[in-house]
């Protein structure tokens, strides 16, 4: 009875090692686990700018795009593919006038960021996201990060811009 | 003769000292000297993101305003007057379709930094700057200062946002 018992633990354990260090699996269609990063990185709102844009349309959306320093030093170097470690965020907000700016020029030409809208990030990792290019994505609103059939749309879009290693960011000098 | 020529220099070194103490005099018309900035501050291009913004009209411009570490503490916690030593940096650049993201989208709907046209900053010195509610201003284009008439034209448009301490830009969470 001690051996079985003690098979039993042996098993149990070697199981979890396997887990431990075999990647997710598919899922049961085949298809690899969704890569989506879940977690917001921590210090964000603190990195280095990397550019702006406006995104016109149904969007309107004002904002600006950050990297980490892995993400700033590969910009600045040329360095694509972008390392693993890189991560790249985008902050988005409501294209907005600015009333008190408007006032001072006398007509409506300031626009500004408004309420924010949502926090999106790329986390490269070429091993844990190879299925998506080596690119983790993120979206987060409230806080709260994106469903999984919103997020699936990332990949197909970015795989776009293959030629900057799916990202359309370029760094502003 | 000795003695003449040591008062000399006595005079001259005194004149020296103060001419080194005593801020700037005004011109001949009784006005302060312009209170201008004439150095590009070193490694704002690593500092911390403020806002973006987007002008419209005639400057059509895109761009972002970055802080230094003063700056971004002021305006975290509410900071106002902005302290001595804050200094804002504002990046702009042609506002321009993005040609490369547009095609992806399917629509002209991305709009970004082009080429840079000018830099600008705010410099808080309340005793140097005292004229001028305490900042200076420079403007840089090709890595040179704005020409004096110019210059001119920026403390009286900023006076108007007294609310914020001569400051448009507001921080964007």
């Amino acid at each position: 009875m001690k051996r079985f018992i003690f098979s039993l633990i042996v098993v149990a354990t070697i199981a979890g090692i396997v887990m431990l260090i075999v990647p997710a699996p598919g899922h049961a269609d085949g298809q690899p686990t969704a890569p989506f990063v879940t977690e917001i990185p921590d210090g964000y709102r603190d990195w280095k700018w990397i550019s702006s844009a406006h995104e016109a349309g149904n969007l309107n959306s004002l904002g600006a795009v950050l990297g980490n320093d892995i993400a700033i030093d590969a910009y600045r170097k040329g360095k694509l593919p972008f390392p693993d470690g890189t991560i790249i965020a985008a902050l988005h907000y409501h294209y907005v006038p600015s009333e008190e700016n408007n006032k001072v020029f006398g007509q409506a030409q300031s626009f500004v960021p408004g309420a924010p809208t949502n926090i999106q990030f790329m986390v490269k990792d070429s091993t844990k996201y190879a299925a998506t290019g080596g690119w983790g994505f993120a979206h987060f609103q409230d806080g709260k990060p994106g469903d999984p059939t919103f997020m699936k749309t990332c990949f197909p879009c970015h795989e776009k811009a293959k030629g900057s290693d799916l990202v359309f960011t370029r760094y502003a000098p």
